[in-house]
């Protein structure tokens, strides 16, 4: 919109440049109508639907709605590469069945560890080190590696239309934050240049640190000491603590959001939108959040947005794109 | 600012009204002028103390910095208050040594009994409840309680010369931030009217809530799960958890924001600025940090700020005024 309004300036007359299509990776569907018209109403002041400028906070899910999940969570991703980036100055962990598990790529046979298997590689790539250092870690593996599928760097594949999405909103007055189970410190590294969202609005799962003075300055070393996982019930939580008001807006992917779009869509004073992505498109993307039991399900989200008229989109048939062609082009 | 610019507009050629002083209530001494000078340069684009608008975020104590903390702080006060307003529906209460201290209003008694004390009357009074019930319960209180010495409401007593600080830093494009003690939800409740920062920019001590749908929505109701008390060397860590970047301004008054001051002076990118608020003038406020013991005392930080050249604010010879004539008159 900026760079809209900058070409028009200079060109003075410019009425196709100005009505470019901000949602243009969108398809004309009911989809894009729907959260058009509520942003519409919502910004039009004398609406029954208006909402003022200091409240119109919307909340963002990140795995599975602004990326992708599929086939392995990007983080989980990193897990496993910084294991194995680390594995030669540890010998003794091919004794141990997860790790050696890992360095074999067996990624079944990590799974049947459970959440106490993640927790331990968790506590093993996340904890221990600096702030500065886990964040130059992240930073050189966003450098180094790309996905196995699309040959894309990791964060190259911000979904366009949520990504348009985001900048639609936030020029409409809008706050937008991530609220997402993924690390808080490990989403932060990328989130200004994926999203163009401050870290200061990237909500996540986080642990404490422990401050202490050294030899030339002052630093904060990772802990697992308070860790706090947020996702389900606990989003809203975080939201308030992270936030302390309540979203108008609620944008997710799967089960693990529900609680979050039931908080933001019984806020009482406002008209609100909640929205989920459907992952129907095998052949751009993934198609498996119809099954229970697969990463990401959604099935209550369906029924309940059946019922309390959230928008559910379907990849497939309303996203005109699914990456950037210009970051991240079909293949 | 605003205002001046409109009131120039409105009156064309007005430039008395242009240089109105932003920070009028302090004096023109080197505390004053140590502020200004770090904020010119670090806005002028060139300087080699230039910071980038999205690196200026600045912090703030509350208690003692931005409004007094004697003869209790007052969110103490806010607590006994409430045991007192609940005391007829617990006639069991006066048989406890702790509440029936804080009923005959036996101060030194009470703080006999410690953090543990503490902790007891904050799980009586700000847990258990809804996060909405909260809210109003500190709303009522600022509505209906004042200072027994000044007289004015709570939400009324400001510091002007600090809260002139903040306007003038958010003005030159400073992010300002709260970073507290006090609890978290206790200061949202007036943190936009008193002091222009929204809830999300309140960083304090906080505990965990728990989600729950009800009949007709959703809630979510505190607990004192995952407390977490915003002091010393935890500043900097929950600095790090909300804002995820390293602030280039720290301002506080005792030797619990000693750390947040290292912290945020180490920052090795850009010229920083550390204040303290050394409380001298017993007249018009009080005298209370020199010695060792007092609440809220700054013994290392005085040797600190000597030795890395933090602004040290004599609230006697700084400031012109202490509370905002208009809102809390002096006697």
């Amino acid at each position: 919109m900026k760079k809209t309004l900058l070409t028009c300036g200079l060109l003075l007359g410019c009425s196709t440049f100005a009505h470019a299509d901000p949602l243009s990776a969108w398809n004309d569907t009911a989809a894009k109508q729907s959260i058009e018209q509520w942003v519409q109403n919502a910004t039009k002041e004398g609406s029954p639907a208006f909402i003022p400028t200091d409240k119109r906070y919307v909340v963002f899910d990140n795995d599975g709605t602004l990326w992708p999940e599929e086939p392995l969570v990007f983080q989980i991703k990193f897990i496993v590469d910084e294991i194995k980036r680390q594995a030669p100055e540890h010998p003794e962990w091919k004794k141990d069945p997860l790790l050696k598990a890992v360095l074999d790529n067996d990624l079944k046979k990590v799974m049947t560890f459970g959440k106490e298997g993640l927790l331990k590689l968790v506590t093993l790539t996340q904890s221990g080190m600096t702030t500065d250092e886990f964040n130059q870690r992240v930073a050189n593996w966003f450098d180094t590696q790309k996905d196995a599928r699309f040959g894309c760097r990791y964060d190259q594949m911000a979904y366009q239309p949520m990504r348009q999405l985001l900048d639609y909103l936030r020029e409409n007055g809008f706050k937008t934050w991530i609220v997402s189970g993924g690390g808080i410190d490990f989403m932060r590294v990328i989130s200004q240049k994926m999203y163009g969202i401050p870290p200061e609005q990237v909500i996540g799962s986080f642990a404490l640190g422990e401050f202490s003075l050294t030899d030339n300055g002052t630093q904060i070393r990772k802990t697992m000491k308070g860790a706090f996982y947020d996702d389900g019930a606990d989003k809203p939580v975080a939201i308030h603590l992270f936030m302390g008001q309540r979203p108008v807006g609620a944008f997710g992917n799967s089960d693990g959001d529900l609680q979050m779009l039931q908080y933001t869509t019984a806020n009482p004073n406002y008209k609100t939108f909640g929205l989920l992505v459907h992952h129907t498109d095998a052949e751009r993307e993934y198609a498996y959040d119809k099954q229970p039991g697969s990463g990401g399900k959604l099935i209550k989200g369906m029924e309940e947005a059946k019922a309390k008229g959230w928008t559910v989109v379907d990849m497939k048939q309303d996203w005109k794109t699914v990456f950037d062609p210009a970051l991240c082009p079909a293949k």
